[in-house]
């Protein structure tokens, strides 16, 4: 599992990546490339190749062997590369029009070329600023319950399922969630990251002993139950937007988990955007009126997901349980169980834990923030220790709206 | 998944495995090696060698690469050699003495080489016969704690449980599972074997619509809960026994699976041999002792095991939740329901499916034998509607003295 680099691994720049696009014939003509190196330079090499007369571009991104957060370097295994273009390629295989088109990859190079998506926005910004995408639903809940449906057991050969398990086995990011959202949040380790301010209300927390509980049950069923082939990071930094368009990116963490951990990441994330309006926009009518927008988003994405899931069942379940309604109702209800506990633990963890966001942190009244902090946490906690209590999207959403 | 031969693969006979003996130098003598081919010649060969000075004996395990059932011969993976030899090592790690100790494999040749337990009988024809066995519940008890806790995320490294999981998935194997206990029974299909007087018992069960659900959820679980290393066989035919030792054999269906399926199996051919007794055993006075006998090997297994699994969480778990006592709780309740409902379904595919049990089957009074089956198809339909509302073994077994 240690990050060992093939002989072949170097990293790219700006005139081999003109020459990898030259072998894979990408382009008519090589000299009036236009090359833009658009990553962080944290995790990946990301290369805009844009071919000056015709406008054509393409993307090439590029893993490299280490990740840099808050100034620290640590080995991160380049076979993420791999698992992202091959769930790539999977999505693609039933819902194209929600993932960026896969043109080229190379395992030996960490990379993958493919479309370039800069006619589209992130998603987080986009709601950072109150921007409203009339089919973000939609497609969210189309493209979950597609990826749920056709990579489990209710319609793959089990042959093929196992060995689609055994393709997306992603031990190093899979430890990243397990210790970042699962453990680190409940317990006083260090890759925690708060100020002061929240010391007390993050105590409290960590002497919740039920709350400890169904987060270490969470984390279990993250770990054990190979349900079905999931983002893995389904936040709303992992999706790309136009006002018709909506492209899941970033699929690193793909692996097979438990069907309702993206969705939930998706609505935690929503929910998170929703509590940071009350400070990024000051006019209490347009805000509001934003605020049920996102609301709508979270009812209209489980809405259109339950229904294409249960159209899935009848029409091409493979599966002879798929025919029993029984079933069906008791797997959709285990999903939206597992669903608000997850939202839970990323509520938590992306107030407290490693990595934040920027909803939240980017609230510059300070006091402000931590009271806001306060109340989200509080939400987190609800949704992990009643997850089981709470008994449909509307009282979901109630929940949001009283933070 | 086929199952092509690899070119190596060549059936052993007499000749050529005496010559393997000789090239791994397991005897001193091989002009005085007796062998003797003492596999039933439906799945495997396994030969047993002895020299006849010292009486020292082995046995040589080698896979067909068919399986021959109700006289039909069908393809099967030779992998499973490699799944049982790998399982018997891993088991060995923690339970040397309760498996058969591993000489030799060739994964090529699809063989094992490995002790001699001919000083043992197979339970199953034990049990038919009345004897008792005065360490088997904690035997089985121990064993199951151990091979549970120490192959799972409470004890590994998230990477080495990930590797164990790839190196133990066994498609094929599972399949026969899924079919023949979980869907099969439940279903009219042609792989159901039951006398015409049972038609109308077994009509009832394929229209109950809960039993249904449950065995499909039970199902789910088989398919989808990567949680510990099972056997993945654990009948009562799987296990050798003398007075004072415990050998689990026979682990070519070992997976990861949910930590409930193999004590379930046990206690389900236990309570098959409970019910079969009353004509097996015609002294009234005798055939009680002995049922007492069978129902302690249940309770005391369960006990067994809980205590141990509770003492091997408390002093090696390695998973920060293993200090979570109410998490305890949550996960041996869980290991409690779903073995409630593995059972159940076990009870009823051993007597309606492909693979019937001698413990019924023997019975020579026809009308009894139907009766009886009949009783133990409630049995088993009421463990698995049941499962979540028992609440603990004495109740479990209650049921088994109910028949």
């Amino acid at each position: 599992m240690a990050t060992t680099l093939k002989q072949a691994y170097k990293p790219l720049n700006e005139q081999t990546v003109v020459g990898l696009a030259q072998k894979l014939k990408l382009f008519s003509d090589y000299q009036n490339i236009k090359v833009n190196e658009i990553g962080d330079g944290n995790l990946n090499l990301v290369f805009r190749l844009i071919e000056a007369d015709t406008g054509k571009s393409i993307i090439v991104k590029q893993a490299l062997p280490y990740a840099k957060v808050v100034g620290e370097s640590w080995p991160l295994t380049l076979d993420r590369a791999r698992i992202e273009s091959s769930s790539l390629i999977k999505s693609a295989e039933f819902a194209p029009e929600h993932v960026p088109e896969v043109f080229y990859t190379d395992q030996d190079l960490a990379l993958t070329v493919m479309e370039d998506l800069s006619s589209h926005v992130i998603l987080r910004k986009g709601l950072i600023e109150g921007v409203k995408y009339p089919h973000l639903a939609q497609h969210i809940g189309t493209f979950i319950a597609k990826s749920l449906f056709y990579t489990s057991d209710f319609y793959l050969h089990p042959f093929e399922k196992k060995e689609l398990v055994q393709t997306f086995t992603n031990p190093e990011l899979c430890k990243i969630t397990e210790d970042l959202v699962f453990t680190d949040p409940f317990y006083d380790i260090n890759t925690n990251d708060f100020p002061s301010e929240l010391k007390e209300a993050v105590s409290k927390l960590w002497n919740d002993t039920l709350l400890k509980q169904r987060a270490a049950s969470l984390k279990y069923k993250f770990l054990t139950r190979a349900e079905a082939l999931l983002h893995g990071d389904l936040h709303t930094g992992s999706i790309f937007v136009t006002e018709t368009s909506t492209k899941l990116i970033d699929s690193e963490f793909a692996y097979y988990g438990p069907q309702g951990f993206d969705i939930a990441h998706f609505f935690a994330n929503i929910a998170l955007n929703h509590a940071s309006q009350s400070f990024h926009i000051s006019d209490n009518l347009r805000r509001e009126e934003y605020q049920s927008y996102l609301l709508s988003v979270i009812k209209d994405t489980w809405e259109t997901f339950t229904a294409h899931y249960r159209e899935l069942w009848k029409t091409e379940g493979v599966e002879s349980a798929t025919k029993l309604p029984e079933f069906e109702e008791e797997i959709l209800n285990s999903i939206f169980t597992d669903m608000i506990g997850f939202a839970g633990c990323e509520v938590i963890r992306r107030t407290i834990g490693l990595a934040h966001v920027e909803d939240l942190d980017s609230i510059e009244d300070f006091n402000g923030q931590i009271e806001l902090k306060k109340r989200v946490l509080k939400l987190g906690s609800d949704w992990v220790k009643n997850a089981e209590r709470i008994k449909n999207i509307d009282e979901f959403i109630t929940y949001i709206r009283s933070v």
